[in-house]
């Protein structure tokens, strides 16, 4: 590099679990860094709430400020990474930085599941990059495959577990047998959940990914609020146990598929074969399963989260968006947009898994598939297990919409013949 | 799009499996690659050895030529997309190609495992773009995570099962028990293999693979001649069986390794705990799994061939390249490279398992543990199995050179009280 040549300086936003191990990344891999990049990259600013906060990486003396504002308004500032995360004030940081000439990096699923559009309008009108591969499966490079290498292809379905924590519980509950409390309860113990799980148990954060993922994977844009929802606080020990009895497992998945030309887009647990190649997903890992027209089923899998693996996207991102900013040119934007419909669940097409404790008398099972076909749902497989008065009745269906799905189970459950319905759940992952 | 726009040239070299599904894809998913490149994409030119043969894509009328060499020189070709393979003429058509100003997707392996340097010398002189994600693992996207997602991150370390071929064959031999003939057999009924099955079975079409991976996720310069080959012909029932008693599977596995500042790289058949993500990779599908620095273990996952998939690869390159082409920049070349040294496979570390029929006598197992502690190898589990006549051994090494290894093998061969060794296989995967 000849002295004098182009630096490109890099302002941090939160130095915390992320923007620690992205400070000390820059730090430590600063000639790597220059090489890839073609000019050296050095460290502008580091902005945090607290300046004596305990911190992780060391920062040089004088960069720790907690003017967040001032940072990416500065002159000497070409490329901002946003690692704070939350709404405010990371929206009006993005968007300052890039009206002043930045280039961004981000690693924040919520901000760009909420309001994605307003901050790519103000890339496309900066010119200027906002890349944010840490947002959605923390290592693992799935933003810029879909984006990228499938550019040619149409992606037609996209199966993720993006939630470590749910992942971890139910990786727990199906190798042990354990309840969904109990399960939750040794997450904490290790660290993998928080002591208020809501957003990871509820699937709030599943839905931020499954709102990226779909927007990026059919070119359209939607938003969190779009995401059917439903967590895994309602699977118990005995869907669990469902499930491993038709060789499946259960999985909190975020899923986003084209129907025609609309979306659907929902986070729900789901029943898939053991045979899939998402079910052996173990622990806190993440996956990503990926359909397209031509390149066929592609799987991506890593760690989801932890501070050095999302740092390291955001440093891959960090080195494309820097080299862009050097040659004054732009990545692959948001720009080109079909604005689909996304269809409401009920309208979704799904399978489900039904297994109903039922009188043994006869004619049970023609009752039974009696309310299914009223319901226009046909079935795929029925077993009857058991006899007397621990009779078992296990459904899976074929594809119908979810409303006709959920109505035939609200049905069952009002019958005379049916004592309880003991499990419900969809099934994915299907071979067609 | 307005009229009169810059319009982008594409010639296609090569109308097999692969250039058909190139050239279908190019008229099917013409309006989406306008959308994503920003100008459209149209077919200049199909090059091919013989103008009537039966094409699985219709060409228009007046583009089939068999004039490759003519085609590339053509001044209104922006892009050359080389899906010929072998080393001539593909190699004298791309730096022809590249010459003439036009930038280059292949899917060409073998040339450039061969004599890549060349090639991206041309690119790079030419200011203009040569991609390939297509020549490693079909259809998954791993060259440009690789390149772009790892680029702030240390790859230390890439397994791949990259031959759909020898993968299918080793597990039919896991799932059915059968010798590897049979299932040899079977896979060449099945279309997996081909009639003459070497390039495959042998492990040249891995090591190609393995030397583009080395040079990729190390910066540095392979060529196939540098890969050290061992191929699956020799894997006997009794191997997988063997590996199923560890509770592991056998794969062909290209092995690229960064130690210290050198690089060992080999293809050779390994025992994997079926607990890896690779063990779980079946029939003809691929994987790559990588484990760096700060993201630690990322896997990749499809299939490694097949006209579409692997078509799909070379558009999403074509796209990228076409972007690059139109804004004149370039992505991120091959120009920084550390030439690494290639270690020599006795100075690689590796760990061996051992099955040896010895004879039942007293100290039988001491004086075989001398043998490897003569040699400098530590034994990490040690399992004797049977009495009388059937007596064996099952020795699993910690890490030692494979010299050291194989002169302890040597050695065991050798002695009295061992009948025979019954298994050989290096040992890979383990958690660290
Ligand atoms: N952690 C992961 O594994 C992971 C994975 C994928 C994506 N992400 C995303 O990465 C982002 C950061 O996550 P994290 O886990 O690193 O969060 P964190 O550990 O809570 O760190 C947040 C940082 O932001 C700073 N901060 C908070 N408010 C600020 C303000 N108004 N001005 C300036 N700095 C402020 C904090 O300063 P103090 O240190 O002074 O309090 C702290 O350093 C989030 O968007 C998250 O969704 C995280
Ligand atoms: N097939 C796969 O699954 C796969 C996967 C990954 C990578 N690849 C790579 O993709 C490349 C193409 O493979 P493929 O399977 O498509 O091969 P293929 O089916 O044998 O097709 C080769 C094509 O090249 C044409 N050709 C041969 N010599 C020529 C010459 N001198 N001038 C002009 N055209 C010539 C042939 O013309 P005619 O049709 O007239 O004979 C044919 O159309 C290879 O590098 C291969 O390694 C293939």
């Amino acid at each position: 590099m000849s002295e004098g040549g182009p630096v490109l300086r890099v302002a941090v936003l939160g130095c915390g679990s992320v923007g620690s191990q992205v400070v000390r990344l820059l730090q430590e891999q600063a000639e790597d860094l220059a090489a890839r990049v073609g000019a050296p990259v050095e460290l502008a600013g580091v902005a945090v709430r607290r300046i004596d906060a305990p911190r992780e990486v060391e920062v040089p003396p004088g960069l720790l400020t907690t003017d967040a504002a001032g940072l990416v308004a500065r002159d000497d500032v070409d490329l901002v990474v946003e690692v704070i995360g939350g709404i405010e004030p990371a929206r009006s940081l993005i968007l300052s930085a890039l009206e002043h000439g930045a280039s961004v990096v981000t690693a924040n699923k919520a901000l760009l599941a909420e309001d994605g559009p307003t901050l790519f309008e103000a890339a496309e009108k900066a010119g200027r990059d906002l890349y944010y591969e840490a947002a959605v499966a923390g290592a693992i490079p799935i933003l810029r495959p879909l984006r990228e290498s499938l550019a040619g292809d149409r992606v037609t379905r996209v199966l993720g577990i993006v939630n470590g924590t749910t992942n971890f519980i139910l990786d727990k509950m199906d190798s042990t047998g354990a309840g969904f409390t109990e399960s939750l309860e040794e997450a904490q113990e290790l660290g993998y959940a928080e002591a208020d799980p809501t957003a990871d148990v509820e699937g709030f954060d599943a839905a931020a990914k499954a709102a990226i993922l779909a927007s990026l994977a059919f070119h359209t844009r939607v938003t969190a609020s779009d995401v059917y929802r439903e967590g895994i606080a309602d699977v118990t020990a005995a869907d669990v146990a469902s499930a491993a009895d038709i060789g499946s497992v259960v999985k909190l998945l975020a899923i986003a598929e084209l129907n025609d030309d609309a979306v659907s887009v929902r986070v729900h647990p789901a029943m898939i074969p053991r045979s899939h190649p998402l079910a052996s997903v173990r622990e806190a890992y993440n996956a990503v399963f990926v359909e397209s027209q031509a390149a066929g089923q592609l799987m991506f899998y890593g760690p989801g989260a932890g501070g050095a693996p999302t740092a390291s996207a955001v440093l891959g991102d960090l080195v494309t968006v820097a080299r862009n900013h050097l040659a004054g040119s732009r990545g692959v934007g948001e720009s080109a947009y079909a604005q689909r419909a996304v269809l409401p669940m009920g309208e979704t097409r799904t399978r489900y898994h039904v297994a109903i404790d039922v009188d043994d008398r006869a004619g049970v099972l023609a009752t039974v598939a009696m309310a299914f076909s009223e319901h226009g749902v046909s079935i795929q497989t029925v077993r009857q297990e058991g006899r007397g008065a621990d009779a078992q009745l296990v459904v899976v269906s074929h594809e119908a919409t979810d409303a006709q799905l959920s109505a035939t189970v609200e049905q069952l459950r009002g019958m005379e013949i049916v004592r309880e319905v003991t499990s419900v759940m969809r099934v994915e992952g299907r071979d067609e």
